[in-house]
């Protein structure tokens, strides 16, 4: 075959594409030889060469000791630089603000949780936001330059205007610039994404999905949400909205939705509906474990008291739990079927608690999902706690480095 | 930036590309000229010309006039040489065999129909493949070499043992070794994909995905299928299993599947499903429309039956179909709630003869669609009538010459 003179366009791209590669897999890895990376990636090492020491002298890798080959030779280990940078992440959801500080290894520096109770007004929220921020950024953990801040909000966003285009979840929560906004006020890039996306990133970047290629990311919360990977890649949709399982309908005719339809899975299985089913039940229900755990409050009852007083033995919250595992399960069953993943992790700030919910979303699954497709898929849990979405946010401004052909400029 | 020197393997790879993109633009558009083709794909004029030659050479292109350009100059066109190959495309389906044969530009230059009742022996269906193949094979309309079959089977297959793993709807039929029993006989090269995807390659390469990067297509059949295309290329799932919507559940605890589950969308609204409830009814009122039309044999009814008697005004036909679509629509709004395609295409054999379920389908698509999903998506229908799926599988063997990165050896 006749080669052709390349033009420098698609050497910046095949150079962009090794660099990315390098980037990505010793941030999964945590270290690399200059050996390893040339096997992987099929190319020559004096490429690897040119490109590690330009990463090198860039202060994004750092040397990390050495390894014996098996063929007796000692090989360099490569790292990426801890100090090179740190990131800020912002998850907004409907009960909570959840803002972090990470290193370039994406640990965890520093750390703010706030609550917020729904029916909060907008100007309140985005100013708590924003008070989260500025506390973020005096922190005296800070160990390197901040350039970038990654936020996620449950709902429709356009990554490029950087607009939260609705979050139902959020009332009120419409057409909000946080891009315009916050780089007015923060003088610092601001990158958006929806909340399940950002968790998806974080499971594909650091967390259960770093060795596979097409799986789906169950975001399970107030509202539910779902992240995929297909060939490797997030998927957004055409216009960024894919995701919304939680609006996927199990009951034809079912209950009204915030979405303006009906049978909803948020409206039978979701934190808001745990929430609304115990509140009802509580007002004609006036004993019991999940009774006395919330002090007589019903009006205040949140899911997680739901999953703790499960744990605890009350019958109430375990079929609450089993009944809204089942839909779960019925769901993503559906999901699978059409999308075939090699894996689904489950995570989302429900899950942490909830283990009776996990173990009857599993059966679930297991019992809906085509046999010949469940044979090939693995189920695996979220190990994010709740901080899932927030380390994904933080790892939005990066994404450049290490995924080939993500714009930076959107 | 510093550019490396290139090494070979991706050089070629750029140059695969490129040809790729250029072969599947002119499939696309019909002709191009050779300025419009550097344009699209950003590579400069002499690369275009080296890689036209090449394909000139090879007679894959052939001249095709000239066209004016805005500047003034006359630019040469190029258009898919029509004989530089025939191609055969074979539709296995529960009730149907489809042989085709085709030319380079994937017109139909001859084709058989064979007719399938529910319940043929694996072998019967197999001889009558061949016998087909066999009359292809012998057709006076050939007018290029044939070097390769393309076949399609509904269920689970695997492209690179060419082993067709089930097809749920087709009794008996498991682990049939497509691939080495066809290319021992007929000595030529064997391609086997899903019969649902097999449609969504034609759509996306002669149809009314052309011009899409995101889209879904649904086959309505005596099974329902699903092929999705995600940033471009088509969607297998990880182990060549995705597009299972016709076993959405869509009644928990509903009617037994052929699949081993309950309440499946095949259960309620396939073609299948059409025929096994016109059946029951026709058992126990024995007139009207439908009756007439089917001579009074329940056992023999189909779903083409119910369309053809709901467009005559058979009431109980109409009313099947009204239910069905919804159905249908439910499970297609579902998918398109997680996936966010830009298209929505419907079709398959059940849509050449039936307006009002496609009608009903439409509706309930937009019912049950999250509105701000559904604002950007588009319905539209196929174009191929029952021949979609035979035209895939005729494009299956020359997807590595339009689809980078696609291996030609599985």
């Amino acid at each position: 075959m006749e080669i052709d003179i390349p033009n420098i366009k698609n050497q910046r791209l095949l150079r962009e594409i090794n660099k990315c590669n390098i980037l990505g897999y010793i941030l999964k890895n945590g270290k690399a030889s200059r050996v390893e990376l040339a096997q992987r990636f099929f190319i020559d090492k004096k490429t690897v060469t040119n490109i590690v020491n330009e990463l090198l002298g860039d202060n994004l890798l750092s040397p990390a000791g050495f390894r014996e080959s098996a063929a007796g030779r000692r090989q360099e280990l490569l790292t990426l630089n801890s100090s090179y940078r740190n990131y800020i992440g912002l998850d907004l959801g409907a009960t909570h603000i959840i803002g972090i500080i990470t290193d370039f290894q994406f640990s965890i520096k520093e750390r703010i949780f706030y609550d917020i109770r729904p029916g909060l007004s907008v100007e309140v929220i985005i100013n708590q936001m924003k008070t989260i921020l500025k506390s973020l950024l005096s922190s005296d953990k800070i160990n390197a330059e901040i350039t970038s801040i990654g936020m996620c909000v449950p709902g429709f966003i356009n990554p490029k205007s950087g607009i939260s285009i609705i979050a139902e979840n959020i009332p009120g929560w419409e057409n909000i610039k946080l891009k315009e906004n916050f780089e007015k006020d923060f003088k610092k890039k601001i990158f958006i994404e929806d909340s399940s996306r950002a968790l998806g990133l974080a499971e594909k970047w650091i967390g259960s999905g770093k060795d596979q290629q097409n799986f789906i990311v169950l975001d399970l919360g107030y509202g539910i949400g779902m992240a995929m990977f297909a060939d490797g890649r997030l998927y957004t949709g055409s216009s960024y909205k894919a995701g919304e399982i939680g609006h996927m309908i199990m009951e034809i005719n079912g209950r009204n939705c915030v979405c303006g339809n009906r049978g909803c899975l948020e409206t039978v299985a979701s934190g808001k509906a745990l929430a609304m089913e115990a509140s009802d039940h509580l007002k004609s229900n006036s004993s019991g474990i999940l009774y006395e755990l919330i002090k007589g409050k019903p009006d205040y009852v949140t899911a997680q008291d739901v999953t703790l007083a499960a744990e605890m033995g009350d019958e109430f919250s375990i079929n609450l739990l089993k009944k809204a595992g089942d839909y779960i399960g019925v769901a993503l069953a559906n999901a699978v079927n059409i999308l075939n993943p090699s894996t689904v992790i489950i995570g989302g700030g429900l899950i942490s608690t909830g283990e009776i919910l996990v173990e009857n979303i599993i059966k679930s699954v297991k019992l809906n999902t085509m046999m010949g497709i469940l044979d090939d898929l693995g189920i695996k849990l979220s190990r994010f706690d709740v901080n899932g979405s927030a380390l994904g946010c933080a790892l939005l401004a990066m994404r450049p480095l290490f995924e080939p052909g993500i714009n930076i400029n959107y």
